[in-house]
């Protein structure tokens, strides 16, 4: 009776043991959390002000939130934020305009975190919290390796079967054009009716005034603009406006 | 020996037991997060989409996101993301403006849900999962017992000791003018221009288009509009427009 008793009695407490060390493991992982709260709270304040444009023209991510903001790049709630503005688009076009098919309907997409994601490129480069080195950048572009964003894809296709005219209109500049069409037809985009790239005249200007220009000359060419899909309110803001403007998330850089 | 070993026995069983039990729920828990996720993802998905506009003119809250949007408007994250915008309106209005001193220079705040919660009577009438009840939201404001959005409050105040004149525009209706103004007064604002209602007439208008009308009274009277701050993207668009315009969140409910 004593050995079963002393046997039961050190298996018995052997288990408590393993049981009281995962509990102190979870308990120390509970405290961080709560010591890490209002840090994570702080670090999404910033990243939903970006999104609202109540923060503008920053140029780097604040160091103690590149960790958070590549979290949410790299999370599936980016992609279920992506996907929800895709259904909203989809809910729009499908009932919001009336074609007269004279070829002068138009839709707008940005490039960068609209059509192709430039994530790869930032994940090497500190995920916004490094200022943007344009020559490593550019080298990037030159790559054609950008991948897909799948539900702009797939948008991208329905706009232009119904009819739309598609017009891209990026702050990528006119070298890169090459580099870009090998991209864009690489991953599955073709049809669109111009590429609309920074000529030398206009790499001085201010993006936002440079997106507006390109949206007068499109109105100056007959054009109804519809719709404007990117991740920039630099590309909504200012006139001509369009429509409709949906905004995708993107918390890495900022354009102004 | 004997009796040692079975009371320890008893104890360290006890122990185990509870340890035991403890250590179930929490499974439970993490499983039910891992449940849990893609909901959350959807509604986090849902509730960021209408922040930025992108979902527009819902009359309730998805039935599936009701508790979410309970969670997040009650959560100190609501709190933090209020405190950020509050500390970038600071930031622009220390630095934007030259004022000119001539009495001209304008600033708008919304109402509820900017200088004033509604919370406590959303609490009560399912976090924008109800359809308004106009009557019963009426009879609440009569009450005049909204407490005051502190950061809203602290900057308001900055705003007007700066120099800038306040004008308050809201779509509640001018037979709620008393109890609005002893609201407003009761929690702590005073000193505001003027505060501008909806008269009968511009009850049947879209509140977008009553918003932009007040503002082109305010501009047609010479005022410079320097800033703007809302809920409710209805207080921003259309012309003509702030100098710049800062979103607080509210997922409750949403004005065309």
């Amino acid at each position: 009776m004593d050995n079963f008793v002393a046997l039961f009695l050190i298996i018995s407490s052997l288990f408590t043991t393993s049981v009281i060390a995962d509990w102190n493991i979870l308990k120390q992982r509970w405290s961080r959390n709560g010591v890490g709260d209002s840090l994570k709270n702080y670090c999404e304040s910033w990243r939903m002000n970006v999104e609202v444009s109540n923060i503008r023209g920053f140029s780097v991510v604040p160091q103690e939130c590149v960790g958070h903001v590549k979290k949410y790049m790299t999370s599936t709630q980016y992609k279920a934020d992506s996907k929800r503005a895709a259904e909203e688009i989809k809910l729009y076009f499908s009932g919001c305009c009336t074609l007269k098919g004279d070829g002068k309907d138009a839709w707008i997409f940005d490039i960068d975190e609209t059509l192709l994601s430039t994530i790869p490129y930032y994940n090497k480069h500190g995920f916004g919290g490094e200022k943007l080195n344009s020559t490593s950048f550019e080298a990037w572009i030159k790559e054609s390796t950008a991948p897909a964003l799948d539900h702009t894809l797939e948008i991208f296709h329905e706009i232009k079967n119904r009819g739309f005219k598609i017009f891209l209109i990026s702050s990528r500049r006119e070298t890169l054009r090459s580099a870009t069409v090998d991209n864009l037809i690489k991953v599955g985009y073709h049809g669109w009716s111009n590429l609309m790239l920074r000529a030398l005249d206009d790499e001085l200007m201010e993006v936002k005034k440079y997106q507006s220009k390109m949206r007068q000359r499109l109105v100056d060419e007959g054009y109804r603009i519809w719709g404007i899909v990117g991740d920039q309110w630099s590309s909504f803001e200012g006139l001509p406006s369009a429509k409709r403007a949906f905004k995708l998330p993107n918390s890495m850089y900022h354009i102004a």
